[in-house]
């Protein structure tokens, strides 16, 4: 007998039909022989009808309050689900966050789990019932109810997990597993059977949206072994796993990620001085705004051209501040563009492997494809392209590094 | 500075508009000078939505996965009016029945309140906030949400007044008070200023529907000073006291109470045994159905005939029992009819007055409506006529008892 927490996103819980079809499928589970805990988030379209409640009530709702609106989308599911459940016969119970046990600081709207007492739901997972818990949310040290921030559902999930120790955290979505690259893209891009916390965590913040980049996070770091399936069809979908697993079947690259939500900005002809990247990045730092790879070249007569690349959504603010900026420190002058797409190659694998790179570039060299800027970590090489180019890019290193093969 | 708890309805607040003008009444009270408790109730329509997706995952849905589902929507409406009273620039705090401190027993879907502990309300009220409490809901000794049933926020309000030691217990709703009758049935029919506890009692149950009945004995039980009154526009309501309150103003009659939903049963011919109401009436108890008024004629030859009046809903089910007992019982016959309803002449006053019945008598003959029942209590009289003679029957007795003068 093992102990499963299974977690049901918005579409898979976003009409009755569907919360009966998710009762089918942890009943099977149960009859399997383990003892489930579940974990729903809101069905979808609640929640931004909630939003839009509090959008005519205030242009900047209270957060304590708002905290109190939305929480109640989850609660609606977890009710229905116990319902359903209570159809097929199997005893079902449900719990908000705080009745839940899950403690967190107090910050409204994005609120950090800190604690997770499991005493009440292991009460009723041994005695037979399914626990059917409200993602999403948790409780404050002063009894007020909070949230994790929006898609903070697979948190939930992942904590519980862990604090119950659980066997397998299920992630239920809309697609069955995790892909070498975005099928859309590249028809015949592989799901994978399995990937490494590290892999996914760069997939996930290089534009593989499947999972909240916060619950990976939390599952590396508690070693909750997690599993991404859809809920609408049958299948083992993909586990996400620590490195240390099975490391001679570790391919060489894992998948392509890549992003388009990219803009890239350059101040041209600065001064060379020690200093200088944080006198430009210094106040773009201080808008909020998030840098994402940085660029310095070395040109003749002591000046430098400054490069790095925002988000496409901050490009206009970071334009303002760099032109500010630039006039301050005697560059000639600032241009940028927001026509680029980074493209990744990701994949544990090249830790151990030199070649990489040049096979990556190469193939790029090939298709007449010019690299603007690139980046590298221990398990990944990331490069900017022109945004015509990203379709191709992906495709071909999709097949130059044989993903579409086991 | 008097500290009053206000009551909001669904109608009240069914639309974000409304809860602005809610927020804003609140307001103007908290303006001057006053401590403000808020308890609300699901926006209209809410409630309703819930329960019907709760009906299509179960034909009789988990009662504790009901409450969890239902309680929802006046968390919605408190988390809202926060907003909209921070939008006006007045602190507000939100609370659920569990953190407003509203214990109950478990009978989920109706619970009863046990007990209320304030100390979180009044130490918002004493630091300035404006307290806004979810009703309707409570938490039981095990820490599951409890609902009161349907129309229960108006007891919840109560209960905070009475644990609070509130001066006032406001009940805001869309009609602007309790009239002498209907206005629907008696144009000229009119609003009072004020009626004792024990009258809106006669009043509610005999088809007034304004308020609550269970609101209405907890605050007669607990003395709380109730007032009826509209959110739609302005005025003092209908005062709701105790009795001894102002004895000398008491009118004789307070007001004429009527109800359609009636239906008569008479057993023929039973014979004349001690213990036969019991033996008719026993089997239609056993099967939950209310009986009102009962009549019992000695007509000749040992035998008679049996009446009694139930809820027209109730009507098929008490004719099948009663002909299968008249059968056991050697009765002749058993006949009913539907086509009835019930007139009630209502007030303090008639406790001191002798002649209110046969006034009351001679003005229903003298527009040739015949009696069928009569039933009488200290403070109230009943008599069932024919349905068709309804409307006449109570504006005749609205103008006999000068009801339409204050």
């Amino acid at each position: 007998m093992s102990l499963i927490v299974q977690k049901y996103g918005g579409t898979s819980v976003g009409t009755t039909d569907r919360i009966k079809a998710v009762a089918e499928r942890v009943k099977r589970t149960v009859d399997a022989g383990h003892k489930v805990a579940v974990v729903v988030s809101a069905m979808s379209g609640e929640t931004n009808r909630l939003i839009g409640l509090s959008a005519e009530m205030s242009k900047r709702p209270l957060p304590r309050e708002m905290d109190v609106l939305v929480s109640t989308g989850e609660q609606v599911t977890m009710a229905l689900l116990c319902m359903a459940l209570k159809e097929l016969g199997q005893d079902a119970r449900s719990y908000t966050g705080a009745q839940a046990g899950i403690l967190t600081d107090d910050s409204h709207n994005k609120a950090r789990i800190t604690d997770i007492d499991t005493d009440a739901v292991m009460a009723d997972l041994n005695n037979g019932m399914v626990a059917v818990i409200a993602g999403f949310q948790g409780i404050s040290n002063e009894g007020r109810v909070t949230t994790l921030g929006r898609g903070g559902s697979d948190t939930s999930a992942v904590a519980m997990a862990a604090a119950l120790k659980a066997d397998e955290c299920q992630i239920y979505t809309d697609v069955d597993g995790v892909y070498t690259t975005d099928p859309r893209v590249v028809p015949n891009a592989r799901k994978m059977d399995r990937i490494t916390f590290e892999e996914m965590l760069e997939m996930a913040s290089l534009g593989s949206k499947v999972l909240q980049i916060r619950a990976v996070e939390f599952a590396g770091k508690y070693n909750v072994t997690l599993r991404v399936l859809s809920s609408f069809k049958e299948g083992d979908g993909t586990l996400i796993t620590i490195d240390e697993d099975n490391p001679v079947e570790q391919a060489l690259i894992s998948g392509i990620a890549f992003n388009r939500d990219e803009a890239q900005i350059t101040v041209l002809g600065v001064p060379d001085k020690p200093g200088i990247a944080y006198q430009i990045l210094g106040p773009v730092a201080d808008a909020n705004i998030e840098v994402d790879m940085i660029l310095q070249n070395i040109s003749g007569d002591n000046v430098t051209d400054f490069t790095f690349t925002v988000n496409r959504t901050d490009y206009d603010r970071t334009m303002e501040i760099c032109k500010a900026r630039a006039a301050e420190l005697g560059a000639v002058d600032v241009s940028g563009r927001t026509d680029i797409a980074k493209v990744s190659v990701v994949g544990v694998g090249m830790r151990s492997h030199a070649g990489i790179a040049s096979k990556m570039f190469s193939a790029l060299a090939d298709e007449a494809i010019n690299i603007l800027m690139i980046s590298t970590s221990e398990i990944k090489i990331s490069v900017v392209v022109d945004e015509k180019y990203l379709e191709l890019g992906v495709r071909t290193l999709h097949d130059v590094f044989e993903l579409a093969q086991a």
